[in-house]
């Protein structure tokens, strides 16, 4: 087992890491920039090093400085937690290089499935649903409706050139399609000088429903179900839930295998996640694979009792995984807690909190970093604090939520609990009825 | 279901029933002294009431005030939490006599309970074992060796006049209780001027084990297993964990079965817990009935996903139990932390929190209601938090405790935190093997 883990990043997840360390009685290296030097991942490794000023790339992705500090340290392994180079083959390679153990994917792994045709195309060869479409760009429409009719309507033709919804057609039936690719051809021409066209199969009333995998270095991968990440804007998360409302005991069956399929095709180690869109039929299709812990990682092992650090730890260290695959017993939902103004378009509000109070009690968790009179720096993600409660039903899930939303103080900087309180109580989310599209009418009270 | 629940009670208690009832949908009252107008549960309740100033015999404990409060906020139920009133059967008609629900025992139960002879005499009626001794004063030598002949030794002969160890003797075998006899007669009649002696058996490396209970309004009875409260000081609980570490399936089994006995045989309605002493031959012995919720319940809540205060009011409010008796599928421990300074005769210490960071992450919980300024009144009891901590193993549940104390940050006032520290590393209590003799040889480094 490891002696000494580096966690080259901040925040909650830098803390996270460090709590597991510590249960497993390893010792821990924090890193930090001069922003972060009051932060409490610093305060509660064993050791700390600065590594840089504030803007990221010259702190928390600056990859020498990163692996100096673990050679200064004699640290064994580095723990890149999310963003950052969470997901850098570079940095990957690097750690390999400097015989340091990189706690994720190898560098061909995450080249593999970072670049998205490269995963398509991996996923296609793994027998993994993707979305349908043409292969490029489409030269004729004789070839478009031929493939729209194979694929099935509806279709969406897009522009190649394409952005901010130009050149953009929904096609709902065969007879609208020629109509749809003379004026989406038309526009894009106007709008880019550009008429290339490709289709793609449309989805109807998308759900964002991940699959949470585990596999071990001897190609054996297992899922731990579900989460529901399509309460989204501008393709950020906001809050998540496990089990998805929307999920059958078939669905989760079928798309568990795919995931564990998917895992074990590129023999994947670690804890990864596999992303899927599913339409209203139920039909789901691989979007793109995590290589690294997410944010809403906690949800999960709320329900299943599994803490997914640990097993990212034991995994890397060669430990075999059991192979069984895990079904939520409860019910969880994490919200984002975010130092943004939601009645301002979420602008983002650094500055000090000046007062502080954590809900708590029975199935609540709070991971943060902050407390009264932390200063949260303008140079990083606003997320300050994840809010997970858990309880037998989804509805006193959202009630329990109500009342932990209702309690947490931060007091001197707007936060985003407003609007999760608001969201908890609104009557598509109580339903369980939202797609990736719904907060495009979401409106502030 | 109720609408309005007013709680008699401050502190951690009174903000844990108060997250309950607002995850039910019902309102809440919060009552209290002048003392804790700044304290959490006035701030979270929908409605408060002072009801006098800060000794509790003017306020938590004046029974006139709070029905009025109860009266005038049209609350239809009060819960008592722990202490206080919550045992008083004077109240708990008080109650009923105001058409207030009391959750809680009802006057009758609580006698019947409350007084050691008559709850010893009820147990025995219903075939709970006692702890086996004579009916009041012996006569005779003769008939004290033909009773612990008939107990079986060890017996320990006590002063009825005692105290102090004085005139107390424990007797390993028969040839040694002649001048057992005469010796603890001629100590006592020196001490006290009264020779009269009882006689009990004594218990062997006792553990305080205790079974929670719940009982409804149709007479039936559940158990949720057991709860180790065997680290106590001068009889206070410090430190518990389920499952104990000394507990058989066969023996949770028979212990269970005799708390439900007990529950069912005197109708108990609501959640309660039977206490054991346990000897180290695994032999169970009735000590007596809490007719309330207990401090310690969350670590029953974690381990068997059952919310206590919960099923408290839907039994009040006359919903029948399932009936099903549960197993801890996972290992908890609580730590009471109270203002006391542990190296100094755990003295207590109120006074001001300047600091406060509470741990948090996968499997920590914390019931508190202070916070970074808060001002600890000296009136009350020094505890000002439970920190609770969850996992697959004990193994792993004390590395967790280890990490969240360590994380734990009470700034201003000295706390049991150290002692919990130093506690959590004791070879013993590592083991598992400790009675409630441990903290007698317990020192603070």
């Amino acid at each position: 087992m490891f002696k000494k883990i580096l966690i080259a990043n901040r925040g909650e997840i830098a803390l996270r890491v460090i709590r597991t360390c510590k249960e497993m009685g390893i010792k821990t290296v924090a890193v930090y920039s001069k922003a972060d030097a009051e932060s409490l991942h610093v305060r509660f490794a064993d050791e700390a090093v600065c590594i840089g000023p504030a803007p990221s790339s010259e702190s928390y992705l600056k990859m020498a400085n990163i692996i100096a500090a673990a050679e200064i340290t004699n640290a064994d392994a580095i723990h890149p937690g999310y963003g950052f180079l969470s997901e850098n083959a570079k940095f990957s390679k690097l750690c390999e290089e400097h015989e340091i153990k990189f706690i994720g994917a190898t560098a061909e792994m995450i080249d593999k499935m970072g670049d998205k045709a490269s995963a398509k195309a991996t996923m296609i060869a793994a027998g993994v649903p993707c979305i349908p479409g043409s292969d490029g760009i489409l030269d004729t429409y004789e070839e478009t409706e031929a493939l729209a009719v194979e694929m099935g309507f509806p279709v969406m033709l897009k522009a190649t050139a394409g952005g901010g919804g130009k050149g953009m057609r929904a096609v709902w039936k065969k007879e609208d399609l020629k109509d749809a690719w003379d004026s989406a051809r038309m526009e894009a021409k106007a709008a880019f000088g550009n008429d290339g066209m490709y289709m793609e199969k449309l989805i109807e009333e998308p759900r964002h429903i991940e699959i949470q995998v585990v596999g071990d270095s001897y190609g054996k991968a297992c899922h731990l179900s579900e989460r529901d990440c399509s309460v989204q804007r501008r393709h950020q998360k906001l809050t998540e839930e496990t089990p998805s409302p929307f999920m059958t005991d078939e669905l989760r069956t079928s798309m568990g295998e795919a995931a564990v399929k998917a895992a074990e095709f590129i023999k994947y180690e670690g804890a990864g996640t596999v992303e899927f869109l599913v339409d209203k039929h139920r039909n789901f299709y691989f979007m793109e694979m995590n290589t690294r812990i997410q944010v809403e990682h906690p949800i999960t092992e709320e329900v299943v009792d599994y803490d997914l650090i640990r097993e990212q730890i034991l995994v890397a260290a060669g430990v075999p995984i059991s192979g069984k695959n895990y079904t939520p017993q409860l019910h969880s939902i994490e919200c984002r807690i975010n130092a943004e103004d939601p009645h301002n378009g979420f602008r983002p509000a650094p500055g000090k909190i000046t007062s502080y109070h954590a809900p708590g009690g029975h199935g609540v968790r709070v991971d943060t970093h902050v407390y009264a009179g932390y200063m949260i720096p303008p140079n990083y993600d606003s997320m300050i604090s994840k809010l997970i409660v858990t309880a037998q039903t989804r509805e006193e899930a959202i009630n329990k939520m109500k009342r932990a939303l209702d309690e947490y103080v931060i007091e001197g900087v707007k936060t985003t609990i407003p609007f999760h309180r608001q969201l908890m109580d609104h009557p598509d989310y109580v339903a369980g009825n939202y797609t990736t599209k719904f907060m495009e009418d979401f409106e502030m009270k």
